[in-house]
C-alpha cells in the first residue's frame, strides 16, 4: 500500500488541482519504476534475449523517466509549473515506448504483458494530471 | 497496487528464497523512495523549516539509498549475493536513521509520523530479507 | 575526467549523429545532476534557508531529471528518438528553471552562481543535441 | 570537467575531514555511474549478449549504487555518517563486482576493458574516503 496521498493530505501547502489525481500520478510512477526494471531483467534472463534488446531499453528508459517524474510530482513546494509539465510529457512518451514494444512480447512473455498493463495505467493517470494543471494554467492566464 | 510480486511470480528464473519476502522489501523500499521525497519537501515548507534541516536531508539520503536498494532487489538475473547484502545494510541503516529523525517532528508535523511508519515498515521489511539471504549463503557454504 | 565519450567510441554500433555533441550532453547532464544535489544542500546550510525554498526545489527537481536524461542518452542500443527528444526537451526546461532560481541569488552564494553556470551548459548541450536530433529525423522522413 | 570540489569550497559549512578526497569520491561516483550505464547498453548490443547477462546486471546495479552513493556524499548538511559508511560499503562492493565481471570480458570488449578501470578507481575513491570517515569517528569517539 503505497502513501502518496497520505502524505499530500499532510502537506502544509494547499493544491490548485485534484490531490486524487496527483496521487494517483505519483504511485503510478513508482510502481512503473519497478516493474520495467522487473521486465527489464526478466526479459534480460529469456532465451530470446537477442530479440529483447528493443524491449530492454525501453524499459530501462522508462524507469529512470518514471523515478525522476514521480519525485518532480512529489514537490509541491514553490514549484515551476512548466518543468512539471514537460516531466509528465517525457513520461507519457517513455512509457507509450515500453507499452508497445512489451506488448510485442506480451503472448510469450508474460512479464511484458504485467509491464504493459502498468505503462498504460501510468499514461492515463499522467496524461489526466497534465489536463489539471493545463487546465489550472489557463485559468490563472485568464486572471480567475 | 504494486505489481512486484506479479513480476516475479513470471520472471524465467528461481530463487533460491522467498518470493514473498523479496517482493515484500521491493515493495518497501519503492513506498519509503516516495514518501521520503515527499517528507522532505513537505518540510521544507513548513514555517520552522531551519530546525528541519537534519530531518530534510535524512529524507532525501533514505530516498536515494531506497531507489537503488529497490532496483539492486529487483535484479534477479545472475547477480552477486554479497552486493545485495551490502545494499540492504546501506538502506536498513539510512531508513532507521530517517525514521529516528521523523519521530523527533511526528508530534508536530504528520508527515514525518506517516514517513517514520513507512521507514520503520521498510527496516523490518529489508531486515527478513537479509535474514534469508544470509541463510541461503551458509547453506550453499555448508555444501547444501 | 568523465568517460562518455571513450565509451560510445567503443560502442558496438554506429550513431546517426555526431559523438562528440552526445557525449557533451551526457556529460553536462551527470554534471549538473551532482551540482544541483550539492546546491540544494548548500541552500539548506545558510542562514535565510527560509528564503532559498524555491531555489532548493528547482535544484531537486534539476538532478532528477538531469539524472535521467543522462541515462537515457547513454543508451543507443534501438532506442526510440522521440523518447529521447522529450526527454531532452524536460531536462532544457528544468535547467533553465534552476539556472532562472540560482542566478536570484548569485550574488549572495557563491555555490548559487556555480550552480546557475552550470545548469546553462547543460542547457545548450541539451539544446545542441536536440538540434541534431531533429536534422536527423527530417533526413529520415525525406527518404534521405 | 566536474564540479563538486568548487561546490564543497563554497559550502557554507566546514567539513571534518579532507574536501579533497570527498570531492575525488563524490566525482568518481558519478563518473562509474554513467560509466556503467553505457557499459550495460553496450554490452547488451554485442553479438554474445547472451554470454554477457552477469555483466549488464553488475553494470546496472553498480550504476544505481554509485548514483545513491554519490548523492549521499554530496550532502554535508547536518548528516548521519553511519549512513555515509554504509552508503560507502555498498559502493565499495558494486564497483568491485562490477569491475570483477567486466574484467572477465575486456580482452574482447574494450568498453568492459574501460568500464572496470572507472570501477576500480571508484572503489579507490570510496575506500580513501572511507578511512577518513572512521579514523575521524575514532578521534570523535576518543573525545578528541
Amino acid at each position: 500500500m503505497a502513501h502518496a496521498r497520505a502524505m499530500l493530505d499532510n502537506h502544509p501547502r494547499e493544491f490548485g488541482f485534484s490531490a486524487e489525481h496527483l496521487a494517483a500520478a505519483i504511485e503510478a510512477c513508482f510502481d512503473c519504476a519497478q516493474t520495467c526494471t522487473a521486465c527489464a531483467d526478466a526479459c534480460l534472463a529469456e532465451d530470446d534475449v537477442a530479440s529483447m534488446r528493443r524491449c530492454i531499453t525501453s524499459d530501462l528508459n522508462c524507469s529512470d523517466v518514471c523515478v525522476a517524474t514521480g519525485r518532480v510530482l512529489s514537490r509541491q513546494t514553490d514549484y515551476d509549473a512548466a518543468v512539471t509539465q514537460r516531466a509528465l510529457e517525457s513520461c507519457i512518451r517513455a512509457c507509450t515506448d515500453c507499452a508497445d514494444e512489451c506488448e510485442k512480447h506480451a503472448q510469450h512473455h508474460r512479464h511484458c504483458a504485467i509491464c504493459a498493463e502498468v505503462c498504460r495505467a501510468c499514461v492515463a493517470a499522467c496524461a489526466e494530471l497534465l489536463g489539471d494543471e493545463v487546465e489550472e494554467e489557463m485559468r490563472a492566464l485568464q486572471g480567475g
